[in-house]
């Protein structure tokens, strides 16, 4: 694939949607874009596109269009596109509604089209005004394609990313959503939860603080679409939290040194035998 | 005080003692340095400290003189200090003990020169190798001074530690501990937490994970005494957390998109209104 006869498409110009376009300027590609708010596509119009477009439509002959806009919107996204000859990524952070949608549909030409995916990246603040053309560097875009999804299409996207400089891995759709739910959902839910409980006292945290709640109270209405849409995932992976803590708190209660100290060696050897970007 | 005329005593040369020294010296303090084992007497002299010591009594003769030992040793070196003319100030994460240690003193000549302290400021990696003269820059540093403080004592440290770029403030022990626990306790607890439900997922984490899991499986014997000698408030600060994370799960459990986005939406207007370094 030469990147100069290539087009990206994105539909939504946030914060993923505009540093994808950044992205891919970077490397090279005509980039176009579509945002409903008229301001957006003037600010993103030279700048994290070549040229907006006024409707999804307009996107049909890109060779790869991704679909960056809340995950109860996507589907609707995906299904205004339905008809367009480019392949057809997501970026929604919850993947079983999209791959149930797909398997739904009646066009198997749109099925064969559509590789699901999330970008393992963001950021505390949404918006344009933050997209970055590194966001997505070192991080893992998550891929769910389904049994429909044409190899070669999925490949596409892989190659599409990976010069975004991030790095493709494949899984099933239920898999992500387990997956995410605890290394996405949780650290969310955590970082709200550590500022409820400390307040005021927040101003007394150093380092660790900082970083431990970094993404509290994130986006409300979208981790609330988030949560709700991964609802058994994100239970699951909750109770598995409040599992560990009430472990640690038991071990604090009985003052057992030796089991505090085995419970923070096990967490050790898990990280450092962990590869996150 | 003109820092030429001004010596600094250190006991302990791991990432804290060893940044007070590097901080100190950058500050233009003539720095003395004790450490027990001889490798690292060796790497700090003349690079953390202008010179160590084979015995903490010969720092009798600095100005001021920092401990900075694991929480557990902190008193014992406080102990072998008594009778140095020097203001003493500890580094533990844990106030309350050193606190009531300091009042069952005999010598009010000790319990006068004592400013007990804390620095919020650390590193998952410890030892002087990662020691920074910056450590501290931006940071709280809480001093929990007893009745029996001299005022002009607890005035020199904070004149010190401001020297180092931190931000002196002072509190009663008792409300130290409960604080700690929630900002910094609770943190390191959590960050190990989410290691162990993740498990091999960690590989898919991105920012928020690395960040929400930086400190997890740091220094577990550290770890273990610090939970042990504040076992009350980190107990207190688990349950709050717990119960705070019971909240979202029933929240998710019965659906309530409501209750989710304004858990959001008030750990958003804490964060916001809070100030951390």
């Amino acid at each position: 694939m030469s990147q100069s006869e290539t087009s990206i498409g994105i539909v939504g110009l946030g914060l993923i949607g505009g540093s994808v376009g950044l992205a891919a300027r970077a490397a090279g590609w005509h980039v176009l874009g579509y945002d409903p708010v008229r301001e957006t596509r003037f600010a993103a119009e030279g700048h994290a596109v070549d040229r907006t477009v006024l409707d999804p439509l307009d996107l049909c002959e890109c060779d790869v269009v991704f679909v960056a806009v809340p995950p109860p919107a996507t589907l609707e996204a995906l299904g205004v596109l339905r008809h367009a000859c480019s392949v057809l990524t997501d970026c929604a952070s919850v993947k079983g509604p999209i791959a149930e949608w797909a398997v739904r549909q009646d066009e198997d030409a749109l099925r064969r089209r559509l590789v699901p995916g999330h970008p393992m990246a963001g950021h505390e603040r949404g918006g344009l005004q933050h997209a970055r053309s590194d966001l997505f560097s070192g991080a893992p875009w998550l891929l769910t394609p389904t049994d429909h999804t044409d190899p070669r299409a999925t490949e596409l996207v892989e190659q599409t990313v990976r010069a975004f400089g991030a790095e493709p891995k494949r899984l099933d759709a239920r898999e992500h959503d387990r997956i995410v739910a605890r290394v996405s959902h949780l650290t969310h839910a955590v970082a709200s939860a550590l500022v409820l409980v400390a307040g005021d006292d927040a101003r007394f945290g150093g380092g660790s603080w900082r970083d431990g709640t970094r993404v509290a109270g994130a986006s409300p209405p979208m981790w609330r679409d988030i949560l709700l849409m991964n609802h058994a995932e994100a239970a699951d992976a909750l109770e598995a939290l409040i599992a560990q803590l009430e472990s640690v708190l038991s071990k604090v209660r009985s003052g057992d040194a030796e089991g505090l100290e085995s419970y923070w060696e096990e967490a050790r050897r898990i990280k450092h035998g962990m590869q996150t970007p």
